[in-house]
């Protein structure tokens, strides 16, 4: 056994609390070079007495490694614990001192899990694990009142440039809520709405009041009782990393320097203000002088922008709040921020926008998701083209899915593309039989998916500002078979809990073979979703051992042979089965 | 290379802000495998205008790996990185999204430090980094007043039990003032001395006042003033994982069971409250019925014990806590304690008793410090035999200094023994010399060491209650060269401020040899200490360029010869040389 690869800390990822009786351990071990693990656990006031063993299950392995769990109930709370290694006839115990050739005498020196507190439980909102998300944009879904329109406003559908408008508005998205109903989803997320100067409204001017040329306050008040009227969630875009240049306390900085008393609100540098070679003397987002920082340690700074964000949960009952570069805004504001936010909805769900490994903020006391980008991106790359194989695919999902805790992999939010990305079907080069294995995989895997406005009726975008297109009504250019089968997909993820909280693993997942099987496991039922990542027709066989198994779009009765299931699929086809346990 | 064993997170102890301007980062790889590693680092926003490489360093190992480490300052605040490991000929570049042959194009799928958040940053009191802690049982240092003595209470010098008194008080603690200023510590750390029914207090029935057996409120004022007087500080013991069984609110759950107003500031499993085959049915400090655990997520007992935490520094100047049975307390409230202690005093110390790994207390929201007992247990078990060869020794400190961001090592709370733990002599087989490598390797080492009263004059004592003898004050039954020697030493260390956070190093260290040189350097000074952990006399050779080395402790000059310094040490013996720079 190669110890060098054993990992483990007793925290985090790899030692957290699932619910109020269970810890979930995990270690890593070498890809296939440990046979099994034993978890040797016990309270460590009164070892012997509460002495209990636990064999390890291999849950997902990436490139290099396995990964084990198991799943631990202490009766008091306490958990002291170790590993107990096997490879053939060789055993190795891993503790908090080291790894040992002979067990060492517990509980000194081994792993500790002190007590579990459900205060420090890391719990998001029920309803988040049942959530299928549509985002939309709001200058760029409809427009629904004209009199509100910007000046100048373009002809709906044109292309779109980094600053010009279209006039869509809240009321175009009232006027079309039977559409997103009728799509299937259940919750909406709103990019920004509060008045700004741009397109985008990611600079805000004024955060407790709607953008004129969406609305008024009355108008989102409108849309978010509409929403619940239909069992549809909302969720807002809180931007409190930088505000607009034009923020009237930026600008008496802009105008008194050092001398303004909201100078500590920013991250200046040097007085007066000013830009040399792109570069501004203060703090902003990315160096865009209009979007200076936000100086959230400053009490009187973080007590205003909780005071927002308390404000819109209270006063129209919004369910969430989507955090603008969130990763770039301290701790502590993060921590003071969960603690509002829930205590005016506790059921209101957080998600952080952070591209990069995120577990520093899912710990319990920050947020209950982030945007997945890791996850779009591998998606694509696997199902853009048939270069990679399944064995690389499913090791990149390993990699990430070990990354988290499992009740963050329940709600993390998943998906393909969005206004910062280019849009799926663009991604895959237009070929709409790609863009369906990656919504068959966002739709039965784990996580909360998210659907970007427009994809679903085959609109196009490369990158920002081409990925911001108007939606298209025009039903003769909407893809209607694209729609439907967004439909499907969605309502199969909506009618199977299995899909949104069964077990996930890979059943082929081959080197040099771009094909995949993957199941979804529950008590109930089980599901096994085939996938022809390949320009050719081809049959997938896999040992099947029952015959009650369906199609579930089609309904019809898929039989194995001799204990051996073939599933015939088409170019880039996919097929989706299930059966009842 | 081995690819496994490559480790980087994004967080904690692999990269964490120094200070305002300064990240450190930390990767490991398999030991003796990597040739050297570059640290590529840019501003996500303008790569290629703020790129900068920085050579990582190799500051520790142990038996699987080698640590490297890189101080970057990056100019705006954010950075993302990546690694170039070499060997030979060849290279390979490590990302948050894998280990790569080619360099992947930056920055995306790099990892990111988003934002040096001053706010979020680990910062300790200055003060811990030159603090000397003597720690005092109240109970077992000094009668000062028998006018208060328990009853009973046996006579000075007996042998503890877990239940017996022997009359010690605060005003023995004032009455040898001069003594413990004679012995050159500058801080005092007291075990609990609030009002409880038992010899050790550990279970308190009165957070507010003084045990009437140690004196009053009064008496510990006078106290903390007279050793203020003295340029000594003072941290008091925090009991509020639990509390005696006697305490108020407890008794009324005891006699009002669940319709006790306090039954929520308890963990209850079962009413009424009762103890079945030595398993209380509520929650306690490991199984003692006597002393019940708080409930410390509810609100009035957070508020209760945050108040007593506040209470005692605002009353009495205390400059810090201990904090017992830290890690069962849930970390929502030690946040909060953070906060209204270091509001009442920012420079207060915070030192949690955890026992394991507490990089998770760690992060700046929570304690300064923990009582380091990996440390002292790595300590005595090479000192205390000569059966552990040095390499193995470096390679259990280098682990050890590689969990922790380096600011947290300058503070952590080094210990060779404490109440809790047989004392220091006697787990040396009652060999003078074998102290002294310990105390010479504790008081020349990173973090704030903390002195077990009693060690200093020979006190002996096995496992609790053994370990908590009276204090010796008869001269002459004191160690008094043993004494001169503490004295000496702490001196030492108070002199050079390179012996308190000047970098660590192991000159030597070798496998299948229990000698060890090591070095404490900084800009000004350099510091070697070499240790003959053998019962034979030795010469330790070790190149040296300069002849301006002096021997700390007698002063004279010590010469290479060659190029060569060759130093003759008594068995058990050691000799710290210094030269300025």
């Amino acid at each position: 056994m190669l110890r060098e690869c054993f990992y483990h800390v007793s925290q985090s990822n790899w030692a957290y609390a699932y619910d109020k009786h269970t810890i979930h351990l995990r270690v890593r071990t070498k890809r296939d070079d440990v046979m099994d693990i034993l978890t040797i656990t016990g309270d460590k006031y009164d070892w012997d007495r509460t002495y209990a063993e636990y064999p390890m299950k291999k849950t997902a392995s990436d490139a290099y490694f396995d990964y084990w769990e198991a799943s631990v109930k202490p009766k008091y709370g306490r958990l002291s614990y170790g590993f107990r290694m096997n490879a053939g006839s060789e055993s190795v115990w891993m503790t908090e001192s080291g790894i040992h050739d002979e067990q060492p005498a517990p509980p000194g020196g081994y792993y500790d899990f002190p007590y579990i507190h459900e205060v420090d439980m890391y719990a998001a909102p029920e309803w988040a694990k049942s959530a299928i998300f549509y985002q939309v944009i709001p200058e760029r879904f409809a427009n629904g009142d004209p009199s509100n329109d910007p000046d100048p406003t373009e002809p709906w559908g044109g292309q779109p440039t980094n600053d010009n408008s279209f006039g869509g508005d809240l009321q175009g998205i009232i006027d079309h809520l039977d559409y997103i109903e009728n799509l299937g989803v259940n919750a909406i997320y709103l990019t920004p709405v509060f008045h700004s100067p741009s397109n985008h409204k990611y600079d805000t001017l004024d955060y407790k009041k709607v953008d004129p040329q969406f609305g008024s306050n009355e108008t989102l008040k409108q849309l978010v009782d509409a929403c619940h009227a239909r069992g549809i969630r909302v969720m807002l875009d809180a931007v409190f990393n930088h505000c607009s240049e034009h923020f009237p306390f930026f600008q008496d900085v802009v105008r008194h320097g050092e001398k303004s008393e909201y100078a500590d609100w920013f991250h200046v540098r040097e007085y007066p203000l000013a830009v040399q070679d792109g570069i501004p003397s203060y703090d902003t987002f990315g160096f865009f002088p209009h979007m200076p920082k936000f100086n959230t340690a400053n009490l009187r700074v973080k007590q205003y922008l909780l005071d927002v964000a308390e404000y819109w949960i209270k006063e129209i009952q919004i369910d969430g709040w989507r955090l603008d570069v969130a990763s770039e805004i301290d701790h502590h504001f993060w921590r003071d921020f969960r603690k509002v936010v829930k205590a005016a909805n506790p059921d209101a769900y957080i998600v952080g926008e952070v591209w990069n490994d995120s577990m520093k903020w899912l710990l319990g006391d920050q947020f209950d998701s982030v945007m997945n980008y890791p996850f779009s991106s591998k998606v694509l790359e696997f199902f853009s083209q048939s270069a990679m194989d399944g064995y690389t695919f499913a090791n990149s999902m390993g990699f990430l899915l070990m990354r988290y805790p499992q009740q963050t992999n329940e709600v993390i939010f998943n998906l393909l593309c969005s206004h910062d990305t280019p849009r799926v079907l663009t991604c895959v080069g237009e070929d709409k039989r790609r863009v369906k294995l990656c919504v068959v995989f966002l739709l039965t895997y784990m996580g909360t998916p998210c659907i970007y406005y427009g994809d679903e009726i085959g609109l196009t975008g490369g990158p920002d500002p081409d990925c911001r297109k108007c939606m298209e009504w025009d039903t003769d250019k909407q893809d209607n078979e694209l729609y439907d089968f967004y439909r499907l997909l969605i309502a199969l993820r909506k009618d199977y809990d299995v899909l949104r909280s069964g077990s996930f693993r890979f059943l082929k997942a081959d080197p040099g073979d771009p094909r995949i099987i993957y199941e979804r496991l529950n008590g109930h039922m089980h599901f096994t979703v085939w996938m022809n990542n390949t320009e050719e027709e081809t049959v997938l066989s896999h040992p099947m051992e029952t015959d009650d198994w369906k199609d579930a779009l089609s309904g019809e009765t898929v039989i194995p042979e001799d204990g051996i299931m073939n599933i015939k699929l088409d170019p880039l086809g996919y097929r989706i089965l299930y059966r009842f346990l």
